[in-house]
């Protein structure tokens, strides 16, 4: 067992790092990584005294509940559940032997998922026991795990990164894998599984819980909602944690580079950030920063899924009268971009023949385009000046940083509530912590089933259950607000500088502007 | 005249911006930025009380003083001056009328060095006048200015980026350029004039300096040192401001880079900073996150430099013989990198014959080797893993960052010490605070001879002034530093992560390395 001390902060380079031993290796950490290690994280005040778990009525799903029900028999229907504060203490002696694990990409929070699963477990359960697997899904299926300690997980709290226990990409799909999982749970004699993860990590969490009830296996499965991407979510899951920080983080670059623009009108700056179909973080850092255009992926969803309409009947002519079954704002979309970006949306598609949106560097096309245009418009003689594009591309950064003091109380809160789910009993949930808006104190704990957040999609002609993606509502409030503001973005300044996260002071503590508006706050 | 008024902070989207009329637009501010405006700027001691102006013995020139007193007539030889408490009252009647010009590249700081400016001319001179030229020097020749007053200065305060009055390039080097210089500052009836910029900036300012003592003009001319680089310091100029919080906002990004990698290690990160020939910026951000490699210009100077002799000579065989006149070490370097970059150092040359080396980019060139040298030895059955490379490149984000606290007070009292200094009639010095490891109080003030740090440079046969660039020493303390820990934190996990400047709390007024570590603290 690999144990961890403060070796009370001896300094390194420049006395501004103290290295701290985590048997493992020994981890120089900077004044603010050791500043947050003891950040006092609040919990909502339900957690903070005697709470009872209440169920809700009985759930359906997100769609085609039929199928759902034939997949799921056993969660099929379960209800959601509430944590309710009570007057009495109630005291279970039960001690518990959970199991956790990161799933996907990193998010910012992630480690305080796991320090508040064991907080709960130390602070409501003393004695039991918390298992940590290696390297995502795929250390559950190999049982690669480490027991995790006071001392071992204290150097990671209210940092970022997953490296606490690793993640990876792997999922549990096929019935040997399944397998490997049963083994893995009983040889540790787990009593629960904790899985962080995004949509699809979700859905195994799901999966594993209805095979392992089938099987009349003790352990159950609580999920977790993570992703940068912001994309799963739904009333009851009203965000997934990292995306707070991540686009705070962008938000910080954007602004710096606007600031930079300002000072000399030398360049005109594109800046693609990291994401997938859903545009959440786009917008985020929009609302953040007001840049003078923004592309949300969204809106130009209309000229994909007709373009996907047209291919999938075949009807393309040389000559290009099939441009005129495009609606009219799609037309003038489609003439608008550069020759070799209609081919990769005419030509290049994935297995399931959808346009691989994420593989065009949007930010260098955009810059070609401008060019391009501006060109023509020079011998015309109606442009004279100059354009000068620098393109940047925000990504990696912000999936590692510092959890912002949102993120670090969100997750707390999420780990230690599904501690208390599992406690109970319960199975199939998704960890949920809701009225985020408003102080941390008032916030809301429990679980969703998630086979409510289920439909299902058609893959080789079976029926697959999944969490759907959440992509941005056109008609939902960041987007409105969003859409209310652009024009005076693009014709004045409004730039807006964020600045660096901040852990103490009046800024520290604000929930990002999604966030604030899908709550109607 | 422009001026500026705070909106009382009515409230944007997501209740986290403040809208701020300057006057030309309205800027809305986040609540960082505003939270920045007012913050408290600590002074040093000296400039608190009543000081006296005491000139230090003659001085000479970096190299050649020959040169450089014929170059300087007027002024070579002129001492230092340095400010010194006093218990009498100095009380000066005199008003002022003093022009400010940013020059060259944004450092994050500017704006506080033109309100320390300001506010030592209302302190101590009341009544008195600045002027911003607009654009960088081009303003000045232009006499395109703006007349700052408190309300105008108001919202740049600890802000960053240069958009107070903006930036130029341009340069003052013909003699018509003088003559509209002369012009400018006699339109305005300039008692003094603060040019904020690098070195070559610098070096104008005393060609500024000099043409207009020598022509029995009233306009003083004062220097800044300004630059992200960090390379324009010497004893008495212990930093060029900008520098601190560019390497803070690198290493920040550096850091999340780390625990990413350190999460999943499913990549391998290749980092380039921005800057030129001097490596000051990737040193500090190496001395502040540990990584594994890190590649300092200066030590691969060597190789360069034998380069530039050989193609001066013109002995280039296509043979390749002419690689024996190499040293060996400078040799085995050549022959392990592709043949793209061998081209480009043999034949891509800037007007002066240099090695273009900004324009390398070395973060690709060095995923590329690596690929190619795993690649032969996955031939040779020795390398069964994989190899995925990710670059990044970190440069416009750090210019225009918010100051750090240090850049905010070190700025505030450059330019409060400026204006001390043409207030007590002196010309063709740089301003000079220093003892900066020390607590602010005890920072030291005064004004260093431009022309000792001067040496001439032969051009289009001419000698030509220049403040030579101070290029990492391989034998300074931080090198010798980073050299003796970087073998370990080759083979070792030493990542730190330094996380967002912070504004407040005990790691807020923390200092660079490469300072602390040259000035011995």
């Amino acid at each position: 067992m690999a144990t961890a001390s403060v070796i009370n902060g001896e300094l390194a380079a420049g006395k501004s790092a103290s290295e701290l031993n985590t048997g493992r290796f020994t981890a120089v950490y900077s004044e603010v990584q050791t500043s947050r290690i003891d950040h006092d994280l609040p919990l909502p005040s339900v957690l903070k005294g005697s709470f009872k778990i209440v169920d809700g009525p009985p759930s359906s799903a997100a769609g085609n509940p039929g199928e759902i029900a034939k997949l799921f028999p056993c969660l099929f229907g379960q209800p959601s559940a509430q944590l309710l504060p009570c007057r009495e203490p109630v005291v279970s002696e039960k001690k518990l032997k959970i199991g956790v694990v990161l799933s996907g990409g990193q998010a910012p929070g992630g480690h305080n998922v796991i320090c508040g699963i064991y907080d709960y477990l130390q602070d409501r359960a003393k004695g039991s026991t918390v298992y940590g697997f290696r390297g995502g899904p795929a250390g559950v299926m190999k049982c690669k795990y480490v027991e995790l300690t006071s001392e071992y997980i204290y150097p990671y709290r209210n940092q970022g990164g997953f490296d606490m226990i690793c993640s990876g990409r792997d999922k549990i799909e096929t019935p040997e894998q399944f397998k490997q999982a049963e083994e893995a749970v009983i040889k540790l004699d787990l009593d629960g599984l904790v899985v962080i993860g995004g949509d699809d990590s979700n859905t195994n969490a799901c999966l594993l819980a209805e095979n392992f009830r089938k099987k009349n296996m003790k352990t159950r499965v609580i999920g977790c909602p993570k992703t940068i991407d912001g994309d799963l979510k739904c009333k009851e899951v009203p965000a997934s944690f990292g995306f707070d920080t991540a686009c705070k983080i962008y938000a910080e670059m954007i602004g710096n580079v606007m600031v930079d623009a300002r000072s000399t009108g030398k360049y005109y700056h594109f800046v693609r950030l990291m994401g997938r179909a859903a545009s959440h973080i786009t917008l985020e850092c929009a609302l953040q920063t007001h840049p003078n255009i923004t592309v949300i992926g969204e809106e130009v969803q209309t000229l994909i899924a007709e373009l996907n309409e047209i291919l999938a009947r075949g009807v393309v002519d040389e000559a290009g009268l099939w441009k005129k079954k495009l609606t009219g704002q799609s037309f003038m979309l489609f003439e608008l971009l550069p020759q070799a970006i209609q081919e990769q949306l005419m030509l290049e598609r994935d297995p399931h023949g959808n346009v691989q949106v994420a593989k065009i560097e949007t930010e260098k096309m955009l810059i070609q385009m401008v060019e391009t245009e501006l060109e023509k418009r020079r011998q015309e003689g109606i442009y004279k000046d100059y354009f000068k594009g620098q393109s940047h591309f925000f990504g990696y950064e912000g999936r590692c940083g510092l959890p912002s003091n949102f993120d670090a109380s969100y997750c707390y809160a999420l780990g230690y509530g599904a501690g208390a789910l599992l406690h109970e009993g319960k199975t199939g949930l998704i960890s949920s912590v809701g009225n985020l808006a408003a102080p941390v104190s008032e916030w809301t704990v429990g679980g969703t089933a998630l086979t409510a957040l289920m439909d299902v999609e058609r893959r080789h002609g079976k029926f697959k259950p999944v969490i759907k993606k959440a992509m941005v509502e056109l008609d939902g409030a960041p987007f409105k607000k969003f859409a209310s503001m652009r024009n005076e973005w693009a014709l004045e300044n409004h730039y807006v500088s964020p600045g660096p996260v901040q852990f103490v002071g009046q800024s520290s503590d604000a929930v990002n502007h999604t966030l604030l508006l899908e709550l109607g706050a």
